[in-house]
């Protein structure tokens, strides 16, 4: 049963990394399909590839970020600003590739949702410190403001 | 001897990454000794470059889906499929540096391996969860399914 | 309480991870910057693309590695590192930038920071086996002699 701890703790987490896997498969798969199309010196492979480069980039910052504010404050909020940030991701390559190349929505993404992840990180750490140097736990009212400020990252 | 206890779930895991790691840079080594070899524009250079930029991408997707199904399930053959996965990285990766770019492998590969272990996920997760609500443990019976379904993945 | 054991393991290397996205994103705008202020084909927006791009392949193992060595060794020296590694890929990105294409900082970078915390990763795992066949745990003496070896990082 010790196993099934280890997963109580993680299972949110793994479920929005096996969506941003298939997110990724299906990003992959769009740019293999244009790449067998076309020729590769085209217009829209080159927008889709780059597309995809760029979600490929920040795709292990966005891991790291999740998993880490998972494990330190709380998974809930984590997966659920996981899950936010799959679909401004999935929002953003579908803007990449409907547009013109000189309109194409920048390099960087989900600026709001890696923000609010490091809070998480952020709080979770200078928790665990109090606790450790003072005794003091706020864990509790942290937990509930952070459920509540996820709300927040469903603004447009 | 906690921390031991912590390795002991994992040390599987770390080995497959570490060996992967040593990929990593090899693949890396190819492509600063092409850079410095010849001019930045030849063909040989682009496709060394493309493969291994090929491979970068993939990589994070089958790192977390690798922990993920080692720490959800069990660790011994997400390991295994984490060995196969590298063998067809490093197929590919010659399979790519061979051959004239108009028949180049694709732009994904181990399709077989990553669908694979995030079944392995979505089965820890199910499983985690029946415990959870019905109180019955199939873990035994999954494990070793998941272990004679390794075989699976041995075949071309 | 128990969610603060987890966090006691691996809070440094949770710092150093939020560091690493910093520097990801502070990366990332100076990509965004370029690619606004001038076309897309200049050899500013070139040099500085290609430099984030290589940080950004050589990121998911470094991060893997981190953790890995962090867990199965100790954090401090492993925190440490990585500190020492992002550094390196500051002044990595900076050269890169500074100078002209011809003499260009190779395509990797960081490798005796790598190879350390790989090293640890080795030992930590041959420790763990020592312990459970033999039942003899060097940990402390090899946790001492890391911790000094973590000041040969600091040689140029």
């Amino acid at each position: 049963m010790d196993s099934n701890k280890v997963v109580e703790n993680i299972y949110l987490l793994v479920i929005v990394t096996l969506v941003s896997v298939l997110q990724n498969v299906f990003f992959a798969q769009k740019v293999e399909r244009e790449c067998k199309n076309q020729n590769t010196r085209t217009s829209a492979f080159e927008r889709v590839s780059c597309a995809n480069r760029n979600c490929m980039d920040a795709y292990p910052t966005f891991l790291a970020v999740m998993w880490c504010a998972g494990l330190c404050l709380s998974q809930a909020p984590a997966a659920f600003a996981g899950i936010i940030y799959l679909v401004v991701r999935q929002k953003y390559f579908v803007g990449y590739l409907g547009q013109t190349s000189q309109s194409t929505p920048g390099y960087l993404f989900g600026k709001r949702v890696i923000t609010f992840l490091s809070l998480m990180c952020v709080v979770g750490i200078a928790n665990y410190l109090l606790v450790r140097f003072y005794g003091s736990d706020y864990k509790e009212y942290v937990e509930t403001i952070t459920q509540a400020a996820t709300a927040l990252l469903l603004i447009p």
